[in-house]
């Protein structure tokens, strides 16, 4: 996935990043409190989570951790989680994971170089590494 | 939603606002700090929530992440999350999105140029998006 | 449940109060602290919890956010939270509220004037809003 | 069990000790921290938790609480509970919270005083208040 | 546990260590904290989990609180926990366990000492005790 992640901000973006890769999920907020702590504007988290329920215990610690992070420092982590129980088979998964992370790294852009493009996606049922719903009509 | 809650702003108050747009729920906390550092006197969060165990988990975090900003701030979060299994299809839960963020807006309003009314409505069974339910008799 | 607590304050003690209402039980830690910061020494707060999952999730981030208060301003809240799944009708679950409400006014008013009180109730199998189990016996 | 505390730690050691009493178990992090700011070394927790889903979030919100104030003050707070579903018969239970108490007045006592101890015992299956069920054997 | 992770480190590293052994999961955090301030560089807690919802609660605290040292610290903290229900038999859960503090030591000392192994891992479908998915094929 990380990979995939700096293909993409290579792709639509100057922008300079640093790599930090950690054990597990739950390495992942002080890694981007020393990112931050290093400099960086933004730091996009990737992960990959299993099906158990204690999986999912670690998943709602890292979500702690990381909100933790960016009320200590002020500034955006955008979290790429997949959940190994999103698909049914492995070829699946990796389109949402692929697709996921693109669009949370174009998302982390904007959110950094162009903040009003993500106003116009929001209520248009955007959903990352799944094929968007489309707006509720009425 | 966004639209929504501006539009009851304007109708029932001159407050000037401020929207900030962000990819996911998890991503609320850290944009209310910085609306907070930025001068607003409250923040409204709107969210939407789909139905699996993950998204109750990020729920939760933003959650508890909300109640932090509050802690650190002193100042208030009103928080408006509409739930994707509150209702049978998309017209309903349209409806209860926008009578909840209404309701929502007119509380924020309250809390902060009319705390009384607050008073008033407490224990007369309010549900923001859902018909209220009346006072339980004796 | 605010008029009862009142009301019981009032009937057991000469203590000033200050009542301050809030939209949602989530918004119950700011409001504590405000009260906190605004010279009070102790804080109850009074929560109608509904069934569902997401009202619980709500009930665990409202908890950890009052315990946070708590270490915050090193005083005491005593959160009186009725849920409805408590009772079989609508006349016991009021029952048991107001009893609740009542025993925890007095445990407040203990805390800060006669915590001796507390000492010799633990382990009698004090139950508030329900009838007391009585101690254990061997 | 307050009662069955302080007995033990008379048996075993000379330290001193206060005892504090709270309503509930969310309300033992601020009176750990209030025992702390007062001069103690460390506190021991005494707590009964119901069958309920409620039970046990409001278990895990006073846990996470009372790490925090472990946190904040550097020392350790040991936390005795006995779940009500633990055991068929009130006869059993009792033994199980008399037998848990003791163990950990001996685990604090042994924390402040000989932690080489604890090290001795760990991995050998010491379960506070069941039999020890003894190391995993190869 | 601990003596598998003192032969591990001493294998691959001269790194010192020291051992601090607590009664139970929830006594981790504070313990981690108290090592760094001791001058530790990095912490590798060890723990062994029950298989109730209740054991599960105590895990998150305690995952919750090693976060919060490692965002206080700004270092890392590599938790190590075997939970009772991932094998069928007591062997098996034992290979689990030592598989998984031997590989948790390496990156522990990677992280210090050669962090660019960790990213070449990454993505590969290491699981620590358990035999290796190997990476999603395309």
């Amino acid at each position: 996935m990380g990979r995939i992640a700096i293909d993409e901000l290579r792709r639509i973006s100057g922008l300079k990043c640093i790599r930090y890769t950690v054990p597990g999920i739950k390495d992942l907020p002080v890694a981007a409190k020393k990112l931050f702590d290093d400099g960086c504007e933004i730091v996009i988290t990737l992960g990959w989570v299993g099906k158990t329920q204690k999986d999912l215990v670690s998943y709602l610690a890292m979500s702690i951790g990381l909100i933790t992070v960016q009320l200590l420092t002020g500034k955006h982590v955008i979290d790429v989680t997949v959940h190994e129980d999103e698909a049914e088979n492995e070829k699946e998964l990796l389109a949402i994971a692929e697709n996921r992370v693109r669009e949370h790294v174009r998302n982390a852009v904007d959110l950094l170089l162009n903040p009003k493009r993500l106003q116009k996606l929001a209520g248009t049922g955007q959903r990352q590494g799944q094929p968007d719903v489309g707006p509720i009509m009425r």
